[in-house]
């Protein structure tokens, strides 16, 4: 059986460029690559642009663990055009505009059928770093040695390849740039609002890290009409920045004297705020948020994710009395079924994606993204593959 | 201005019979103590029987903390007729059957007012020893001395004084020892079920520790419709009294060989139960439960209450993909609004309560039902307080 596409480059390995991670914590290297064409199964894509993450970050600093390998090329949100589809692939084709996503969504799996999760039993999340199905890696650098894959995904690279269950196919008239957002922090950010902990009109919001996520939150809460949308960051830089995104109140916890930051949320919301979210990734930060949260109902929403291994450590007597934690990946989102919703609601005007751009860069400066995000002065740097 | 009730003994102290606990474990004493009027906002109730739970045993067994107040009088499932009313009580009058019920509904706080709590702000619920408003003890021993009281109950006692907060009023035709069982443990499992948990038909249901509470859940779970109900418990005669409860699989941690729990449950449920309840109160067995929930959504409910301050320690990451944990009281039952809800359901046979009474005895043999209890052996005694 032959792939379903009819590209000059289809069935053939492609010579490209990307970015590729060679060690940890050190700059991302251009070099010329060789990727495979797709497998059954899978799709190979030319990326057009894709966004720096936190998590790129993270895991690019982390050395040593099951989640340091090298090397490997980064990035898992981005935009591009199918190039061409491997064996039994039916929902997209050549041409089509498609996010890539690092979770995946196979559609038959039980918690692909279920309401009630977005997880996917069939390719579950895992720092993998080889396709979902068989393991093995699609890219060789000019040496012929393997570069492995992040997250599903690998978008640093002007060409990637990725198991259709990671595809989501949006309107062409989409612009590009704003389609990178929806694949990872900002739909992360907007899903823990509205999908998780269902924030309601007038309730009280507390937000610990104000990066694109954090920011993502300030913004769902302020499209469900939150009356305070509280803010914590170490950076003073951020209240500014995030009275763009709905953030009525800030606390600096170096700042912010002898009361802890719990402390000081409690008395601004009468008891603690009804929805406390913590995007940072930190275990004290966990429980920061945690004691912030309303006694009597108080939801706690975690977002970031603690790589440390740190254990979240609470007093059972303090969840008893109706509070609650609740973990979520990719705000909730069932990929596929979501994604054009949010988009949808982009073209209606009813979401603003624009204002978490703050800077762009081409493929080959992809180390100052990786600065300024680093120094917290970026929100979304934009990279663009092939301009 | 006077109390507005009209019976003999109103307005004046009543000497009356009480099982008093006068040092922590140690056999109760029945006593004649003196009861004071009630003063504003309270009620005194003649209690016609009452029923023990765990938290009696529990709190009677504690010699140290600020838990640990004696001589008082236990007791905080019960149901009764109102003697007389304090001013300002408009809600009932004497003669009234009532509920009193630990957990205060003043109807016009914060929490009161809102549908996501059953939390009292006004009133909340603490290990208190004194009446709510000035916390005071309405109880004097034959010696002048202060006994205090417990849970804002004190059921152990003919007549008791209450709250009006604290107070429920009934269907004067509802069978008096069923009420009891309304005032707390069996409300609880039956409100973790389906107001906190909101199991729904066909889900996989994990309850820890088979009690009265837990055989609640279960009896919960089963008419929500859930599929599978495993039970787990130390004490193997648990599975035949669970079955007439619901549970369909039964496992005692201390013969189910070099398997966890959790590893037992998942491989039961596919992956993990949908929804586990703790009922013991053992931050240990609360991580079980938590690790034997489903990866993706699980939900965990906690429903037992730690006393040793032990804390629950949990590996954020494993919450992250989609697991939640959540703390009630009273199963997020708000009294006022859903006890005659839940008695309804027995009136109209949706509910069983019968089957949750396993012994009887009178006032002065309450040290028996205790030991009862402590054994494993009852699930709830009812203690006649005028037979």
């Amino acid at each position: 059986m032959e792939a379903k596409c009819s590209s000059d480059s289809a069935g053939k390995p492609i010579r490209c460029r990307a970015a590729v991670a060679r060690k940890a914590g050190e700059a991302l290297v251009i070099e010329e690559i060789e990727v495979s064409p797709p497998k059954a199964g899978e799709v190979r894509i030319k990326i057009i642009c894709t966004s720096l993450c936190h998590s790129d970050v993270t895991l690019w600093k982390l050395s040593a663990g099951p989640g340091a390998v090298f090397p490997r090329i980064f990035g898992h949100e981005a935009a591009g055009i199918v190039e061409s589809v491997g064996e039994e692939v039916e929902e997209v084709k050549t041409g089509d505009i498609v996010i890539p996503v690092f979770q995946s969504n196979c559609g038959e799996c039980r918690d692909c059928k279920s309401q009630k999760s977005n997880a996917c039993t069939k390719f579950p999340l895992q720092l993998s770093s080889g396709m979902p199905r068989d393991g093995t890696t699609r890219f060789m650098d000019s040496n012929g040695q393997p570069i492995y894959h992040f997250f599903s995904v690998s978008s640093f690279s002007e060409y990637t390849v990725v198991d259709i269950s990671n595809v989501v196919k949006i309107d062409p008239d989409f612009p590009i740039d704003k389609a990178c957002l929806l694949s990872c922090g900002v739909t992360t950010g907007l899903g823990a609002v509205e999908k998780i902990a269902q924030v309601e009109e007038g309730s009280t919001v507390a937000i610990f890290g104000l990066g694109a996520v954090g920011l993502a939150v300030a913004e769902g809460a302020r499209l469900q009409g939150a009356s305070k949308i509280i803010g914590v960051d170490l950076n003073p830089a951020k209240f500014e920045i995030g009275k763009k995104f709905g953030i009525t109140d800030f606390i600096n916890p170096s700042t912010s004297g002898e009361k802890s930051v719990s402390q000081i949320i409690k008395e601004m919301t009468d008891g603690g705020a009804d929805y406390c979210f913590e995007c940072v990734g930190l275990a004290s930060v966990m429980q920061d948020a945690f004691n912030s949260s309303r006694l009597s109902c108080g939801k706690t929403v975690l977002v970031g994710m603690e790589m440390h291994g740190t254990p979240l450590s609470i007093n059972s007597y303090d969840i008893l009395k109706g509070r609650s934690l609740i973990g979520c990946i990719f705000g909730g989102f069932k990929p596929k079924s979501d994604l054009p919703i949010l988009a949808d609601k982009y073209l209606q005007k009813m979401l603003q994606l624009d204002k978490f751009i703050s800077h762009e860069v081409k493929l080959e400066d992809i180390n100052e993204a990786f600065e300024l995000l680093h120094q917290g002065k970026s929100l979304r740097c934009i990279i663009w593959m092939h301009k």
